[in-house]
């Protein structure tokens, strides 16, 4: 029986020596490879991570002592010693346990997550209630170094700095988050590794000032001055001490014994908050990962022999590549063309754009509200700035774009990846609310690309002919076809697509559920009914003459979107259906107002009513009534 | 001719000398003053920023050169500089200059603003589009110490600094934003003023340098390294070096040749980004806006002489004080209720829970992303937080809303203050989005008090009863009667309160227009329509079997609110009644899917057609319809 089948629990752990903590360390990373080789996940952040989550559980007191992780997709070994392990072959699949951290699945997940940043402020937070109660549990929050450039964690940071409150934040550094980092922040951290100067000026001038030790009076005062500056300056972290937090690093983050020793003394450490500085390598211990931690980040399934990745097909790329790829072309001949990525080049297909032109690509990291800001900046200037965020991390920059763009109709255009259902990754990566949050700014143009190459042309379409600012939202994944395969040609403006002509009923289909939508008239047809089916294309604003004639002609409405119900594209045209005064009957299908949980797409879709059978029936009940 | 008026742009300004520009200053505080006592406006920041204002006019070139002033309500001296003296009279009246900077409104305003902290990003962007387009003009952003906190600004000083775009930033560091500043920057910023020590270590360390620069080879190149790192220890802002912006610092920000020396140096300078730190006095120059900066911050009309406001009616408290006392009372008997602002003690209310409960009141700064965070982590201990934040400021924390309380319920309380139309503050200070944002958020319970005693009520019914977010949203001002004459009473969950029984048509109201409905109710009844007058009280959950009741009593539905009518109380209501299938007409009524300026709140809302007169004539049609 291996140690690891004999860990369940943290106490289990505390009974093993350094060498067995290591031997442990090993069997993690089988067992997490395994799995993920076979059912996809984030795999590089966790193997990164293993030394680290070992150390915490060993000196503290979990799951009374709090530890929070910041995103959560380096929570792998957390899961696994945390009464998991069995269930760790269910990951992130409808009903089995999520790939990120959630309250619901474990009393030693302290908080849910999925997005960047928030680890300090919610940490903070239990800490500060934790004073009130007059309760002493110790709080510590890992976050990355990626996520530290983020805005929110600096809030964090700040307000933890001020307070007297006993928190530790460790700074798990890996010198790269999802792609390379970037930022001043970044460049300090660096300073504090690389800079050999540090420690050779340390003993240098111990040296001097013990040289100096006997001198008269005076000086001697001016030498324990000097000491005191000195001391400050080549301690790495004093921007840290700045902000009012003790800085211990940088430390080996795969060298147990050390992690031990500097978590059991912040443990007892009663004298405010501290920051424990970490280095550790992502991917660590499986070489492929190693060397290539953005493919290894979340990954699919892959050979653990190779490190390869099943082969896609050339002819059906992604969403993303289609857009990046566009736009690159697009900008060939546009130099007024710009783009803009918080921190995911890869993940936005913006990786081509970079490749093609890097002078016009500009990666802020973390930081959506400020990408958002700075467009606006950009398109002040008369540049075409186009920023590609998935939609749930747009949710960050929201009243960036309604003050710093909408308000003055800068043309900024806003790509949202990832909207609708995303699948394995689950709620926090699921885009289902920006129709509605995008809905209500005035001014706004909203596209909803059918297909990539309606996507292709959309975004020519924005960069050439629309003001203001402009969202184009497409789903994760490939979808069908090439989307490559056009020249480029402007849609005509806010014009719905008639795909096919019948009666009785009207489909109006917004979106990547175009495909569904079209084989549910097929069903349809079978019961004799032969609906009118559109592409809407256009979420906002809505041709009122082109759906004035539609409403008249057909009595029954049908909406299907990849949105929540609330607010979102049905009830755009139920706006415009009262407004109009015509007495429609109208079905809106689409996602209802609850988080939808993780789990393969076209299973959840089959869930909620939205495949094609689901909404045929649904349809043909709406009909008859 | 005062000097003032023969200064009508920065052209003029540099005609002048010295002592000519101390006697502009003055004339322009008196010209300020004098305006601002009859019409209201943001008069403490604008008298501490004129000094600051002459001297970057005097050495930029603007407009080619960029001004950008972050939130802009300081930039009054900027306004009356630059061409708009004449019409400085309309300051914040409708069809009137705005109080903030507005591109539309002159060139010299290079980006339109109200919010704080979005200055140095933009600012970025212009600067980078510049280098693209190889062009030379100079971008100033000029930022205040309380926006500093604000995590966006340090995403864009974190940008900025690891570029190597020269651009300028402008720390206007008064001490005090709004409330007292709080975390651990400001403490730093205080230091970097107050500490003597930083001088004296300077001048000793120079001495024993000298004294030793005669030793031996290895021990100069030593010292050599040590003067290097003392150098850095003992300039202050180091931590701004440290972000890789060269520091100059301290300025007297009221001394026109220091300011000028500075300014024309960093506007020759090519080596990067600078941050100019100058200390300022809020209310500079007016005795009472100098000890009572809060109060002068933003302010209605008052008497020079005396710096005293109209005497307010005990009767008649605002919204905000009635939200501020009542929680402070609620929090007497209850001890699990802890308050948070975002830097806006004054402006929620929630400086009399302050006062009543300091353990158990934070406020975080400028960040309202971390107070929302951090909020969620109070609740998870236990706690029963409510975050106090003006309508459209909680645009900034849409994401933390979403991801960090709503996905697991937690139950935090968030009271919108300043929803619907605040008069002059503008398009930048409107809350007209906040019902169709807060709407698609899953679990969440939304309040709309219709009354200054419902909001008590309801305030004391979502601490008592209600599980997961909370919604609470009110106007500006102080609406009508007192609001704390009754004891608490919780309000019966999710049920509507039908004011007026009658028929041909319901109206349904949502929040202070019920004041309006109901004038609007009696302008019918002269037309011989009696209506139903329901207030909705929530606008989510709905009470599916009271409406459907409403539905099927009554033909026609009109629904009010004060908000967008893209995705708001009246698409919900449209929802419904497509949910459950009945032929109602619906007619709803509220804000246009447009920016809405400044002015009047009762002007604006006849210009919108939300008067009681608009709305009855409104009616009347619909239902000859």
């Amino acid at each position: 029986m291996s140690l690891l089948e004999q860990t369940n629990y943290p106490a289990d752990l505390k009974k093993l020596d350094q060498a067995a903590l290591t031997k442990l360390a090993k069997e993690l990373r089988e067992f997490m490879l395994d799995t993920v080789s076979k059912k996809g996940g984030h795999l590089a952040p966790s193997l990164g991570a293993v030394e680290l989550t070992l150390a915490l559980h060993y000196c503290y007191n979990t799951p009374e002592d709090k530890l929070v992780w910041d995103v959560g997709h380096q929570a792998y070994a957390h899961k696994i010693l945390t009464g998991r392990r069995n269930q760790f072959g269910t990951l992130r699949q409808y009903g089995g346990i999520s790939g990120f951290p959630r309250i619901a699945e474990s009393e030693y997940d302290t908080v849910s997550t999925g997005h960047a940043s928030t680890s300090i402020s919610v940490g903070l937070g239990i800490a500060m209630a934790r004073d009130l109660q007059e309760k002493s549990f110790n709080v510590v929050s890992i976050i990355g170094d990626g996520s530290m450039s983020a805005g929110l964690a600096f809030e964090g940071l700040n307000n933890l700095g001020s307070s007297a409150t006993n928190m530790t934040v460790v700074l798990n550094d890996n010198e790269m988050s999802i792609s390379k980092n970037v930022g001043a922040l970044s460049r300090y951290l660096t300073r504090i590794i690389t800079d050999k100067r540090y420690n050779k000026l340390k003993s240098d001038v111990w040296e001097l000032l013990g040289s100096l030790s006997n001198v008269g009076k005076k000086i001697r005062s001016l030498v324990h001055s000097v000491d005191d500056a000195i001391k400050h300056v080549i301690t790495p972290g004093k921007l840290f001490e700045d902000m009012g937090l003790r800085y211990i690093g940088p430390i080996d983050g795969h060298n147990i014994k050390e992690l031990i020793d500097v978590f059991n003394f912040a443990k007892q450490s009663t004298s405010g908050p501290i920051l424990v500085h970490v280095l550790t390598k992502k991917g660590k211990g499986y070489s492929f990962a190693e060397v290539d931690a953005t493919k290894f980040h979340g990954i699919g399934t892959f050979s653990r022999d190779t490190g390869k990745t099943p082969q896609k097909s050339p002819t059906c790329p992604s969403y993303s590549k289609v857009f990046g790829k566009s736009l690159a072309e697009i900008a060939e001949e546009d130099k007024q063309v710009v783009a803009i990525t918080a921190a995911m080049p890869d993940g936005t297909g913006l990786d081509i754009f970079r490749d093609a032109h890097p002078d016009r690509f500009f990666d802020v990291g973390i930081t959506e509200g400020h990408a958002v800001t700075f467009a606006a900046g950009l398109a002040i200037q008369g540049l075409k700035p186009v920023v590609a965020i998935y939609s749930t991390f747009l949710q960050r920059a929201y009243d960036n774009i309604i003050h710093d763009v909408a308000l003055d109709e800068h043309s900024v255009i806003f790509c949202l990846d990832r909207a609708g259902l995303v699948g394995s990754d689950g709620p926090t990566h699921h885009g289902t609310f920006d129709l509605t949050y995008a809905r209500v700014i005035p001014g706004a143009t909203i596209m909803t690309p059918s297909s990539k190459l309606e996507l292709r042309q959309m975004l020519y379409t924005a960069i050439k002919e629309i003001k203001g600012p402009v969202f184009i939202r497409y789903p994760r994944g490939s979808g069908h076809g090439n989307g490559l395969d056009h020249p480029f040609e402007a849609v005509p403006l806010y014009k719905p697509k008639v795909l096919q002509e019948g009666k009785q009923v009207a489909i109006l289909v917004s979106g990547d559920l175009c495909y569904e939508a079209t084989k549910c008239c097929e069903l349809l047809q079978e019961s004799k009914i032969k609906p009118t089916l559109v592409d809407v294309r256009f979420v906002k604003p809505l041709d009122k003459e082109f759906y004035q004639a539609l409403f008249q002609k057909h009595k029954n409405i049908v909406t299907i979107e990849s949105n929540s119900l609330c607010g979102g594209f049905g009830a755009a045209i139920l706006e415009l259906v009262s407004k109009l005064g015509i007495p429609n009957k109208v079905l809106t299908l689409g996602y209802p107002d609850k988080f939808i949980p993780h789990g393969d797409t076209n299973y959840l879709l089959k869930e909620i009513g939205l495949s094609a059978e689901g909404m045929a029936e649904r349809i043909k009940t709406f009909i008859a009534r």
